[in-house]
């Protein structure tokens, strides 16, 4: 399995990695912690569900939010920057989208996933359109495709 | 199912919650946030996974972890009172505790658990030792535990 391949790794390299998640509710964070020894890399997750908590905890601008949305490319650089900042994790993953079936509008469709990642000084955001039949299936196909990222990166 | 009951539950009263996590790892939060309209409730998700982030992000006294270690009465209580005054939720939760393999001792086992659960000026800390094969099951017992704690408390 990927996340097998991917976990191993991170203990190989030594590095250290947390997690800023919206519309996955801490799956991902979870997809990590079940394994043994993921506290060998895994320091942090803060799941900022709600924009209070975005601007709060993550510090996010709200003005980013007021113009862009939180479901942004804006928003998700700014989840990861300032997760960073916060973590001083090697890498830092941020996740916001709409996993449905509500909160969609008609330039935001449900399965549309911003997914932010950092590593040193490079910060790649991914626009995402995943297609499924629930909630539950966009959660878990975002999980998926973030795992395969960092695996691209590492 | 019960996660379905207290569901309903929370949104009929307009009750808000967020949790602390340490080693469910997101577990509890994602019980939550894989049901749609769990957005009416669920406000965030700290896992503090290392102490480095239950000092920095959680506010937890260094001392207290120093004195009576991450997994204690001790530690829980500061989580979920620190965890209240971040999130403004109505209902607070945190957990901490060892899902194992590793990091038991003699005096702390794998699956000591301690839950605390914050509604108002009421907090109760709950010990618990949960039996079972691997640390999956340490977790997904704790989060069981959690669900049916908070709904005889609400």
């Amino acid at each position: 399995m990927t996340i097998q391949l991917l976990h191993k790794k991170l203990i190989k390299m030594k590095l250290t990695l947390s997690v800023a998640e919206s519309c996955t509710g801490g799956l991902l964070a979870h997809t990590f912690t079940k394994l043994a020894n993921s506290s060998k890399y895994f320091q942090m997750g803060l799941i900022t569900y709600s924009n209070k908590s975005k601007i709060n905890v993550l510090k996010v601008n709200k003005n980013i939010i007021k113009k862009y949305g939180a479901v942004s490319s804006e928003c998700c650089k700014s989840m990861v920057q300032n997760l960073s900042k916060i973590s001083k994790s090697k890498i830092n993953i941020s996740i916001t989208g709409i996993a449905g079936p509500g909160g969609s509008t008609k330039d935001k469709p449900v399965g549309l996933v911003y997914v932010g990642i950092k590593k040193g000084g490079k910060i790649i955001i991914n626009k995402n359109k995943f297609k499924s039949i629930n909630r539950r299936g966009i959660q878990s196909l975002t999980v998926k495709k973030v795992i395969e990222d960092i695996i691209k990166l590492i």
